[in-house]
């Protein structure tokens, strides 16, 4: 059997997300099923996570329908991570108004044999400890990029350096890139994460884009203007997901910088997509041909005509 | 003498600033200030406006370095404009601490003979009857840009509306785009403003940007990621100033899309200079070789590569 190039570790869970216009309840969420399902669209891509056996057959047969290899999800006795949340009238601050961790609480990620040697690796947000424990087990150099959150900052800091002393590329937002470094401009904060090892930062600022942070400089990469957003959660991990994806069907010996800016063009892209509906809905319907044209599309409104004056 | 290709009118202010790092008494501030600044790099500019007997020599000494043309301002009986504010911890949400109109309270602007004829006009954010009566006074048809704020909207929008319909451009910020127009997603707010008779309508985002809509579609505007930002006051002018200084030097014909996506780089960046000190302390310093190199980086970080992939 062909080695998978790509794997994502992070949460699966069952949302009720409340947005200004619609409430919707039972639905397939969380960061691996964001991030696996945008990265389907460029590379066979396995999941690692946990789920109970609440778990409907019906997600299972959603990551089929997506090709995701299901190798690395294990099914426990108890209940799925549930979540809720509602979102504000700006379709982007939102409020938790519950947590059931369920089997996740106690989630021991074991990597199938078949994943031990993929060139590609996206460490989702869990917790940093575990983050180390996958490391441990992969197998030769893959490209490794991890994103984490404010939790894991808070509580668990000596762990998530350690995991960022041993990846390529880390992924944040601005409000953790901020609390991570204690330095409010982002040029700073940048600076002082690729200090600590990485040789890549992106910091993402949802509608605004996110930057990418290397030796080369900084490169401005551009949010698709949506016309309409039903649920904007798991956009980061579509674009986590989605410029992984791209990244490792490339193929390409080295990743640098140039390959990087179209990876994360093609995660504006995906994940521009991905907030047009609940869930995994829109991503369902989506096409490759799709995504190339809002890639055109992003170039088109962000490159600047050459200046003749 | 030969006329002015562009003037703005605005406020002409004297301002006390505090931000986290330092507070700065007696500057030289208001929109038409930092606009006119701006534009200078482009072309010979008119400042229309009005100032109190206080108005320091020095401050009038600071305009003429910069070529201003002072035919338009006014000198009246009475103090200058004064404004204060301070800065919270992220250099950016500001509190004004007092505001004294003083002679800006009755200002009445006069347009100038040689002004009239000039083929570009910025009109700065004052209440929008006067922005109409000195749409009145000019001769032509020149290309005008009209700013404000939501003061204005809140309480003179029918003469705010009136002025929008005689517009070329419109620019606001995210903020106003929204109040004017009742709606959330900017897209949609730009349709709405573009419906009111402008044919371009810039929202500008701070730090984040600005977005240039048109019949053409969007043109994303990157922000240049600022080192070390001393005092943002007045970005938004320097932003407005300098574009419209570059539309007035190119002497095109017709304003078109590309060009003012060239244009509107050349604000970015000037507005990025302009936050590296306070008042006009670093565009005094400025030089058109700087402005260049920094357009020039900001198209090496926002132009994506070609996609072969």
């Amino acid at each position: 059997m062909e080695d998978l190039r790509l794997w994502i570790v992070g949460s699966i869970g069952i949302d009720t997300i409340e947005t200004p216009a619609e409430k919707r309840a039972e639905l397939l969420g969380g960061s691996v099923t964001y991030a696996c399902a945008a990265a389907s669209f460029f590379t066979r891509t396995g999941a690692v996570g946990v789920v109970g056996d609440d778990f409907p057959e019906a997600f299972r047969a959603r990551y089929r329908q997506f090709g995701i290899d299901l190798a690395g999800l294990q099914t426990r006795k108890g209940g799925t991570f549930r979540w809720s949340g509602v979102y504000e009238a700006d379709f982007i601050n939102r409020r938790t108004l519950e947590t059931k961790l369920g089997v996740f609480a106690d989630f021991t990620p074991h990597l199938p044999d078949p994943f031990r040697n993929s060139p590609f690796v996206l460490l989702g947000n869990i917790n940093p400890g575990l983050q180390l424990h996958l490391l441990e087990q992969v197998r030769g150099q893959p490209f490794v990029a991890v994103d984490t959150m404010d939790l894991w900052i808070n509580i668990a800091r000596p762990d998530l350096e350690q995991v960022i002393r041993r990846v390529d590329m880390v992924t944040l937002n601005d409000t953790e890139a901020r609390l991570l470094t204690d330095r409010h401009n982002l040029l700073e904060c940048a600076r002082a994460v690729l200090a600590m090892g990485p040789r890549y930062v992106v910091i993402k600022k949802g509608e605004h884009g996110a930057m990418l942070f290397s030796a080369q400089g900084v490169a401005l990469v551009p949010a698709y203007p949506v016309e309409r957003v039903a649920d904007p959660t798991g956009a980061g991990d579509c674009f986590a997901g989605a410029f992984m994806g791209f990244l490792a069907r490339t193929g390409a010996a080295r990743v640098d910088e140039p390959l990087l800016r179209r990876a994360l063009l093609h995660g504006s892209a995906v994940a521009s997509f991905g907030v047009e509906a609940f869930s995994t809905e829109r991503l369902e319907q989506l096409t490759l041909r799709e995504i190339e044209a809002r890639v055109q599309a992003l170039r088109r409104m962000s490159t600047p005509g050459i200046d003749a004056g």
